[in-house]
């Protein structure tokens, strides 16, 4: 059959989409279907007992979308699910509610916070949870080991046709860099959004999208701004902050062309500030800086001392005002950002990567993970991804918080490898990975940088602290630490909560 | 089955995607596959007689990639091909070639010449042609009338996963508009570059993508600017562009909020640069430009003249080079353009759009299709749609060029309904649709525009060229005119060469 026009010209008015056959999804061969309400929405998408749903965190402790759809699924009673969600934050109370009630049996995700890690640290949760890292989440969609029957995707800006931003809206968030995945992969996707306009800028394109739901409000961009993306006051951060920067100076890095990553800690952030009075004394133009992009980052990025932005996800509303304003600040995919197997990815870019930690042991592996009492706090992000890809991965922390030492002789859960990681900036001192030992003499001899062994530190924080009492886990596994190339890396036991 | 990880982590030292499955494309299911050869790609293809292949036009007479697939498909003997190319240029011999030996039997498209408009035109295709419009042919392929079995996409740049952008690469084109619908509906989408580096912007995701190809050159830039989009230097036309900003002004659209597209004829593009004068004194600053985007319009968008550019095809160099830099230079698809269905198309929005025509009659039909020989030589292209969404279409075009009135009694081939078109400026007047009789008495009124009717401007023509000799075609339709609803409006007859 050749292709043809048949229907006669006649002049129309105008146009109603009404009057034709739905647009066709191309992915599935199904149309992208308006649906009015959570009725209609739940009678299409047939959400049975035992299926993995997904959402992404980019609303953080503002989204409203993970709370209205689990209670939906409480009230119709189904059971058995796996939630994959790429963070859980506080706000996400009805997730910890469907966690006790069997309704959600397991979640994988890249970091837990508030009363959803509670339930699985108790032990609440039937089957062990997953704990993956931002680019291995990615991987794990891509290559299909983690099948997602329904993804929502809190979509802040919609157009008629289905196509998604992150950019617009009454809740915009920047980049939905965290949500690509499951728009590919998923077998359905419903957007769920509050504003339907035409956008100026597609993230996810129509083809993805199975149906699209408008609601009242999806969450509150106040809430990007949460946990941990505030920068320190503290001056013994500050300090540390500014001794990271000189040691990045001395071991070269700081030079035209630097790629750089902070993570969302006080002091990580305190070292952005730094950095940018460094590159400017220096007259030093850095190629650029990625990962969750705070305001702190965009200034610099502003005034010409990094090139681009490589933006997973917008830290703050800066980062959202920016990258909706700046061609270079540019929006990647969790998969561009960190998944291993991705030869484009970021993460491999990187020189400098600054980072947190809970603990860090002798081998140099670092928890950001638990607390030394097993209990769940959080969770790599894109902590091993950034330690892998880049170059130097600092580790910045104070050697003592409200009496604990982040030295330990073993981490008590494993997030990032020791393998990964370069060196830790505390205010007793600096430690070089031990496979860095010819960089460790040159510091020692070019520069009044205090240099000490990983064991040093721990002995001086055993005399200010005490040796620590190690507590000991139940029996049960609740999580189980994924790599960033979906290999087992460490359980997580279940916290005693007599103690 | 729940999700977990089974093997256990071990340090690696760097991971490499053939230790891997290949990525999956969520769209078919099937694995993004790098071919080496167009013999490994023909291979996978498994292109077969009489099926759909297509192109985009976005690199125009610089495009190297049609040529390349229809020599190897004449090479191969495959038969019976239906092309859907958004738009064909000389350069396409190979297509002409293709059809005088049946390999290609009709050409779907919305604006042809060169070689192939003369073969079609004597005859030589063996089923009708169909001529669409740009929005039309969007509509045609989401819609799943026109079915694409194959579509050949010529990517500036392309990533390792196998995303595609216009942007980066020896041959960046800017916007890709044409090639979404084609990428995100063809059952078999093969992308063909020669720049494989990580990507800035993705214009079209790896998930649509089936095989990736890398060539020695996929064409020449400097063929991007070519056949209609130079500027007049002719002080007659610049007269017209003058009267039209006039004509613009008198009927109240020269004010803050205009939204504006030119054709990309000589004398259209005169009238940008007219309109910029008089934005300009005005103070004036316009909402957005759209269409195919010149230099022209960059440099008013760049002087803050109008807040957005709509970049469905860069038309020059400049362009291109705003595109990649310019934040609010939005590329957008062919749907979004001008589908008549999808409630966002920016023609809808348009204010005044500026077109040519090689005829217009008595009925304000205008012709932009064939010659008054019938022989085709070009076509709508956005021409149809703009028309129909703008508030206000003025056709441009000096009465008489080489002795021959574009006024006519009925043209040739009806490209564009004269249901849609709302004003001819000529040199020898300005003629307004009989519809707009209030706004004629108020011109007449308060300007010293000179105002005619049609038929004035007709009468005129033939005492000055005489009454033209109607030239009858042969009986055989070569092909049919589509309008952008995908209705029959007209139908083209072989050429008569022995004339």
């Amino acid at each position: 059959m050749k292709y043809t026009p048949m229907e006669p010209y006649q002049y129309k008015e105008s146009y109603s989409p009404k009057s034709f056959p739905e647009f066709k999804s191309a992915r599935q061969n199904h149309a992208v279907q308006r649906v009015q309400s959570l009725d209609e929405l739940f009678a299409k998408i047939q959400l049975q007992d035992g299926m993995t749903i997904s959402f992404h965190h980019h609303l953080r402790n503002g989204d409203a979308v993970m709370n209205l759809m689990l209670d939906e699924i409480i009230r119709r009673g189904i059971k058995d699910l796996t939630v994959a969600a790429s963070s859980v934050f506080p706000v996400h109370t009805s997730l910890a509610k469907a966690i006790e009630a069997n309704f959600v049996t397991q979640v994988v995700t890249a970091y837990m916070s508030g009363a959803v890690a509670d339930a699985v640290s108790e032990g609440k949760c039937l089957y062990p949870c997953v704990m993956q890292t931002h680019g291995g989440r990615a991987l794990s969609i891509e290559s299909k080991k983690l099948k997602i029957d329904v993804a929502f995707i809190a979509a802040p800006a919609m157009d008629h046709q289905g196509n998604l931003s992150g950019r617009q809206g009454r809740a915009a968030c920047g980049s939905l860099g965290y949500a690509i995945a499951d728009a590919y992969y998923a077998d359905t996707v419903v957007a769920i959004t509050d504003t339907v306009e035409p956008l100026n800028h597609i993230d996810i394109p129509y083809i993805c999208v199975d149906a699209m739901l408008t609601v009242d409000s999806i969450g509150d961009p106040a809430g990007i701004v949460s946990g941990t993306t505030r920068i320190t006051k503290d001056p013994v951060g500050l300090a540390i902050a500014k001794k990271t920067v000189e040691l990045m100076d001395a071991a070269g890095f700081i030079r035209d062309g630097l790629s750089f990553q902070t993570g969302a800690g006080g002091i990580s952030l305190a070292v952005a500030a730094s950095l940018h009075q460094k590159l400017k004394e220096k007259k030093v133009v850095g190629s650029f800086a990625s990962g969750g992009i705070t305001g702190t980052l965009v200034d610099m990025f502003e005034q010409g001392l990094f090139e681009k932005l490589y933006d997973v996800q917008c830290f703050d509303l800066s980062a959202v005002a920016s990258i909706e304003k700046n061609k270079n600040h540019i929006a990647i995919s969790a998969s561009q950002y960190g998944n291993p197997y991705n030869p484009d990815n970021i993460v491999d870019r990187l020189d400098v990567v600054i980072l947190g930690a809970s603990e860090i042991d002798l081998d140099f592996n670092v928890n950001v993970t638990t607390g030394f009492d097993h209990r769940i706090l959080g969770g790599s992000g894109g902590h091993a991804d950034t330690a892998y890809g880049s170059k130097f991965a600092i580790i910045v922390s104070k050697l003592v918080s409200s009496r604990i030492s982040v030295v330990v002789d073993r981490v008590t859960t494993i997030t990032t490898p020791g393998d990964t990681v370069d060196a830790l900036v505390t205010d007793y001192g600096i430690a070089i990975h031990p496979r860095h030992s010819e960089l460790l003499e040159q510091l020692k001899k070019t520069t009044r940088l205090p240099m000490v062994s990983m064991k040093e530190l721990l002995d001086i924080a055993n005399q200010l602290c005490g040796t620590p009492q190690l507590i000991h886990p139940k029996e049960k596994v609740v999580a189980l630490m994924e790599y960033r190339d979906l290999s087992l890396l460490d359980v997580i036991h279940q916290c005693d909560d007599s103690l």
